[in-house]
């Protein structure tokens, strides 16, 4: 039976949940709790929707996986099986990616403190592109590449100065952020001057910018789209700059809850590659290759969190408190950003809810909440949960507070379970630490 | 020359903030950067501090360190010399603190959902005492001590119904906490039924409550110890039962930043001696051992982040972004509780400021901000700032966000330092990653 929740999903004929053919509950007794479970095919799917709506509308352009939502050997290796590119914003997750056999002319390295130890790495592997984000890192890189008699390809990361608000979007002179150049302010130009000027170092590719995150309409990025193609056909004149490449950055929303109401992955590139168009074609610039970093649109609602309850706690008249094996140190979305989840018994995802329960974590803290009010059929200790929603920033944001083990994880397709990453022992806890004396 | 900050800080010949009698630019320079630096004379300080305190007031009494703060086989080990007693929260604080050859009696195991693994673990061990929490628990730990024909010493959880409102303290007839036992709506009085009950396998030595994090004035403490000290005369007389210990938990505030006005930490302990003083003098009883629970006010004063500073950005007329080397992923208590906290540059504590900038971190994420508008002397690329305060729920919390390897910690005494944490490794990020294929 068909459980409208996420890709693969459904109710067994046991009646428990299964995702990518298997049953959650096995899955929980094989691998333990917390586990965190990935489901392939609609991570696949959201790959393949990306890139087809692309080559659908006729446009050269990259996909490249935001990996900050997830980052680990297994997903890198999935994503290049499905011909994705790669944004890394670290030395440990361009490390995590050469380990992977990512083809490096497919990375992309972003952030805005890039070390010195980074950016030699990322000349060492010769990776893709570099997306440039301050003055500093231009200085930085210049040197770095003259010295090693390298060149290596670049986008300029700009700040279009768009702020959204909730539901509406407003242009400001600039934005109050760590990242990027002003577009309006004329950082963004001063930093294209010295790359071009640079040449011998920088490959000037292109343009990146990235308006924010769990977004649900497509206005700012048509905003954003119009606002960047409109200085390109002024550089065009004032610099004969032409960018290869426009990056319009990640930012598609997912759904959490019923009351997200995302976008269809591809409603984000039509609009955006419309516009783009629009301007070209009104200028008579050639369109640039488009690039978009989807993160949390491909492995968010991919990934479901598996717990088992224990303990429980009646507040009479307030609350019922019911609490799992994990927590905060799994998943901090909740106690960072107000974050809001779903979730069902697995054992009876269609059971008609007879209570209402707050989902507790097990840290000590009275910040550990995951779930606040979910209604839910009467849990006991022993039944297990399963939280939707949580492929993306969860065990990326993953610690070992209160010294407690991150989880394992899965990744089930056509009915096989493969374990990804090990559940952390207790000896790993201690693995670094030295004795005082 | 004093430098009037934290424990043995001060500013050596060289101009240089100096920690322990260690140069901290010495400690960057030899151990990298972010780097945990402990101050262990503050620490045994203010360890000797709670435990004079009540030696004077000629009280039984046990200090517990609330471990969760920071929990390491090092700072495991320094507590153990101090003899104090420990909390741990998990079972991987408890393996951490066998590792670290603690004295099993004086460790006490708290949390609102310890696991089956974890209960046959602490009883495996002998340890000190468990913290009943819940009704599930008690079960839970009767059927196990019968199977096993085992005693374990134990308190009871209450919460004692008072609400911290900033500077006012509210006596409400329950906690909508997911902690411990309502004193008020009787699932206290059912909780210790039970557990008399049960004396083949509990020994029922006392009370625990915990009112409140980072607590700068004694009202709530004082409130607390009267609600529970007029409860344990009423159930002397009906229950026979008497608390041989009073836990009033921790919660103890510290000075993150010159606004925070700690008091003394003896101050806490004389006024909630003088209550339960009070109250069992007023009715003939016994006074109790009292127990409390520092953590946040044993390490965290006593710790200082180094980072190094790296690229800077300009959004003319409204801010300057400087970016170190760390971020929300060594420290997220000013994304997760907006916390705030202070920074010197550490070549030149003194100095006075000739700018306001806001420190970021290197994460790739809008929100990794460390400190908003910090007054500085110019500082530049390669620059060390020392932040301070950061003792407490710092490494602790730590993640491996953006695959960024956690920090090393040293400790430092007498103009020596030691490592006590290794720093992560790139190799470490994917010990316990699986290809997919």
């Amino acid at each position: 039976m068909a459980f409208e929740r996420y890709g693969t999903m459904k109710v067994n004929d046991k009646g428990h949940l299964e995702i990518g053919g298997v049953d959650t509950l096995k899955l929980a007794e094989s691998y333990g709790t917390p586990l965190y479970v990935y489901d392939v095919a609609l991570i696949r799917e959201r790959a393949r929707g990306f890139k087809k709506t692309f080559e659908e509308l006729g446009v050269k352009a990259q996909v490249a996986y935001a990996s900050k939502a997830f980052s680990a050997i297994a997903i890198y290796q999935l994503m290049a099986e499905e011909g994705m590119s790669l944004d890394v914003v670290s030395g440990g997750e361009l490390y995590t990616a050469i380990e992977a056999g990512y083809p490096k002319e497919r990375i992309h390295f972003h952030g805005n403190n890039k070390t010195r130890e980074e950016l030699v790495m990322a000349l060492d592997y010769e990776i893709g592109c570099i997306v440039l984000d301050n003055f500093y890192e231009i200085e930085l890189l210049t040197e770095l590449l003259r010295n090693r008699k390298q060149k290596i390809a670049v986008l300029v990361r700009v700040t279009p100065g768009i702020e959204a608000h909730t539901h509406d979007y407003i242009l400001t002179g600039q934005d109050d952020s760590k990242f990027g150049f002003g577009l309006t302010n004329g950082q963004a130009e001063e930093a294209i001057r010295q790359v071009l000027a640079a040449s011998d170092a920088f490959d000037l590719i292109g343009l990146h910018c990235h308006i924010g995150s769990q977004i649900f309409e497509t206005t700012g990025f048509v905003m954003a789209a119009h606002r960047i193609m409109e200085q390109l056909v002024t550089w065009h004149e004032s610099l004969g700059f032409d960018s290869k490449v426009l990056n319009l950055g990640g930012g598609f929303g997912v759904r959490y809850t019923e009351e997200d109401k995302p976008l269809e992955p591809a409603e984000y590139v039509r609009q955006i590659v419309a516009e783009i168009k629009k301007v070209a074609d009104g200028h008579g610039l050639a369109v640039p290759e488009i690039w978009i970093e989807p993160g949390r649109s491909l492995v968010g609602e991919a990934g479901t969190t598996l717990y088992q309850a224990g303990s429980r706690k009646e507040v009479p008249g307030v609350r019922q408190y019911l609490a799992v094996d994990g927590g905060m140190n799994d998943n901090i979305r909740p106690a960072l950003y107000e974050a809001h989840y779903e979730a069902v018994l697995a054992r009876r995802p269609l059971d008609k809810p007879e209570e209402t329960i707050s989902l507790a974590g097990k840290c000590c803290e009275s910040g550990d909440m995951l779930i606040w009010d979910l209604p839910l059929p009467k849990a006991a200790a022993g039944d297990y949960l399963a939280v939707f929603c949580t492929g993306a920033y969860g065990y990326a944001m993953a610690s070992n507070y209160n010294r407690i083990p991150r989880p394992a994880v899965v990744f089930v397709e056509n009915g096989e379970a493969k374990l990804v990453i090990k559940r952390e022992s207790y000896a790993d806890l201690i693995q670094n630490d030295l004795a005082l004396n």
